[in-house]
């Protein structure tokens, strides 16, 4: 064994685990690959305005919430118009994202629902402009768009807000801001709801049209990223930025940003 | 039909849909239920140690990165143990939450990777305090811990720092700013590989403790969340906060969010 890897040693599934807890029935080494290989996933055309409805239905089905539910108006709908291996999958899962994942409100979860399903079909360098599109349009979108005709949750009118961010935390804190109305509270989860089909439809667009190989990302780079990467990108003086998002909520000395824990408000 | 109402006409797999573009061949309301009804996945306990290299190599595997890697460590383990359904599960989705989300830097990917395989077990109920301890864990660990002690990818011993966030653009960019190494450097790579796999371990923790009926939350609310709670949370004077990431990186008027547009550096 003493030219095989540690790696190799760690073997995919079917294979062995040798040095360790875990060892399966099979011969050692049947299957020397490393990590579980799945199947392609293959992505079908889905329709926009079902995908909303799905989204809006999908967030309040069993509280599953926002990322259950944009995921299953892309997934969901190839699931039930074509079966396997799309109904398959454990779509309850989803319901990690709920309020930026078990109510931490980091990503905003209709996106990460959204995301995980261009996932399933896209690595990551086909993957790329399709996210940044998505979450661009986010940051720069005055939510919600959407108004269900029928079976209504909340039925009120749904004052708007843009967040400027794809963190749920800041998303929803700045709307109830800016609305006055209570972070938690059922005209916000009503706002989410139809978010979360706003975000469904946007995401099926571009999914159609990656499909159909007519995708072009509208987007640029937000002109706040390509200031700060001036310095801070690689190979600048200060490389130490990561990430994609609007810079300007946390890095523009705002009043949200002043130092609360003292002489506050 | 008009007794039927919009939510009921959105059909579960292998139902229909009445009025969109989408029809199966099966007789109208076969399935009246909503949404795809999937089956209960069942925990296994899986080696913390294992989990903890799968996690680093898992980081490292195709590129697929961190949040691969930690749910790999978990799920993998479970599929390459107990088979089926765990060894069906498209692992190749999980790339979706490298560096935050298709490189946007928002929830840190391992953090994600392990929530979601929490989430195929366990509802948003059991799971909160699971979630919960994770993350406060990993707010206040300085990382990286975990050595490899062979097939070391970087061999270089990794300078740590204490994040204060689950963001992987606060984690990410913290540590950069205090041992100057460049946030796209193989080094910093290392950093998020072994991470990974200190994540890992800690969510097999928690995930065997819980099968066990011995699961113990020991990370209590942060003291900046009960302070801005106390006016911010539900039912207060402003009740606009969402979330529960420690509040002191963006409102604290540190010097990293100072208007940073003006006069700077």
């Amino acid at each position: 064994m003493s030219t095989i890897s540690r790696r190799q040693m760690i073997a995919g599934v079917g294979g062995v685990i040798v040095g360790g807890a875990v060892a399966s029935a099979l011969p050692a080494m049947a299957a020397p690959s490393n990590f579980a290989k799945t199947a392609e996933w293959v992505p079908h055309k889905v329709d926009p305005a079902i995908g909303e409805r799905f989204g809006y239905d999908g967030y309040y089905h069993k509280g599953y919430g926002c990322c259950y539910g944009a995921f299953y108006a892309i997934v969901g709908q190839m699931a039930e118009k074509h079966g396997a291996p799309y109904k398959d999958f454990p779509f309850h899962m989803m319901e990690v994202g709920k309020s930026g994942i078990s109510n931490w409100a980091t990503i905003c979860g209709a996106l990460l629902g959204a995301a995980s399903a261009f996932s399933l079909f896209y690595g990551r360098k086909e993957r790329k402009a399709m996210v940044d599109e998505l979450f661009r349009w986010y940051e720069q979108t005055a939510f919600p768009i959407y108004t269900p005709k029928t079976d209504i949750v909340v039925n009120k009118e749904i004052p708007t807000s843009v967040s400027n961010s794809v963190l749920c935390h800041v998303s929803v804190s700045r709307w109830s801001y800016t609305t006055g109305i209570p972070a938690k509270s059922k005209v916000r989860s009503e706002r989410c709801g139809r978010l979360t089909a706003d975000v469904s439809r946007k995401a099926i667009e571009i999914l159609n049209a990656k499909i159909d190989g007519k995708f072009e990302g509208l987007y640029g780079k937000q002109e706040s990223v390509k200031y700060c990467e001036s310095c801070h990108g690689k190979g600048k003086e200060s490389p130490i930025a990561k990430g994609k998002q609007d810079c300007t909520p946390c890095h523009s000395g705002s009043e949200a940003t002043e130092n609360k824990f003292k002489d506050h408000p």
